[in-house]
């Protein structure tokens, strides 16, 4: 399985139009074959920012979604507005354990 | 590395309230001896859901925030306020592939 966790902030555009963006990403992606887990969430600490956390079956699952023309052009519109920090880090995940 | 994904709902209770003590929680964990990260968001497709997201050094590390006595009287407190489904998993982190 794969773990991924991603961040970006919106400097300065109207946020009810980032959160709807990221609210419609989540449904589309959750439909995509090997998507295991897709949350958006805002962060309380950061005005503006965003948290994505997903959780794919696989590598190659995660690489099919990223691959898709409509992602790639997300990832443009969110830099016209503004978002210059966009990061994303996925790990393969090794041992679990359920903590609560 | 550890990674840890966690989430909790907040059915009923007046949310600033929650995200004040969200917020309290990850300001005063992100100074405790292994913690890497410790991200606290609003899920934007739960109403009341939050995100905690969190990244240690090592599980010994996690286990010594967990055991802290604040940590125990907080997830009770939280219970009280009508949260009953806390959830946290946490996986040791294998290869990391940066996406972005």
């Amino acid at each position: 399985m794969i773990l991924s966790h991603g961040t970006l902030t919106f400097p300065a555009a109207p946020l009810d139009t980032a959160r709807s963006m990221m609210r419609d990403l989540a449904a589309q992606t959750r439909t995509e074959p090997g998507c295991l887990l897709y949350q958006v969430s805002e962060n309380l600490e950061t005005p503006g920012g965003f948290i994505i956390s997903e959780q794919w079956e696989s590598m190659d699952a995660m690489q099919v979604h990223l691959n898709q023309p409509e992602v790639g052009e997300l990832v443009e519109k969110v830099k016209g507005m503004g978002v210059n920090d966009l990061s994303i880090t996925a790990w393969s995940a090794g041992e679990a354990t359920k903590i609560m």
